[in-house]
């Protein structure tokens, strides 16, 4: 067996605004350079990226990307400098519980992998 | 905002069978000494329980509780002393990861409460 760690991140009404697939997401605006083609890699409806994307810019109070539309090229999204950090800041977080829930999970199942 | 943890364990065929849900459905039998009243307390049928149950007791190998079904006094359900023992560790790794956890939200995240 093994124990999984999620991190979740609430809005201070209670709603979830952060998490796994919106930090996948931004991963694949990056390397993409289109929010269209992060949401298709993830097999998730393009209506739902946006209002992933501006559920979490709405909860953070700033803009995670930058998005021009349509136009000759076809538009494209990319991250602003404040969605980069944010998403460093998230994975950086994320990995330190994870590490830190990896080492309690040894200590409190010591015959586990 | 704010950061929650969740803890969810999974077998070696990488199925998913404790989490919260069952957590509270252990606790829920505890109390009550019923399947269905614990079901019932968490608005989730009682099929779903007894697959919840079922799951995690074929992932971990061993009985979670005992179950007297119908008769006179309507049957009635119980922790076994290992469902009891491995309820309570889940439940003390899964707080020793939140509280680790937090520690490291303050750190990340120093502005935020």
């Amino acid at each position: 067996m093994k124990a999984i760690t999620r991190i979740i991140f609430y809005d201070d009404r209670d709603n979830k605004f952060f998490g796994e697939g919106p930090c996948r997401l931004l991963r694949g605006i990056e390397q993409t350079g289109s929010l269209h083609a992060a949401a298709q890699a993830m097999g998730m409806a393009y209506s739902k990226a946006l209002r992933l994307l501006n559920n979490a810019e709405n909860a953070l109070g700033f803009a995670l990307t930058t998005r021009t539309a349509g136009g000759r090229d076809g538009g494209g999204s990319n991250l602003t400098p404040q969605g980069k950090e944010w998403l460093q800041r998230y994975e950086q977080y994320r990995d330190a519980c994870v590490a830190a829930n990896r080492r309690l999970y040894l200590e409190f199942f010591p015959g586990e992998r």
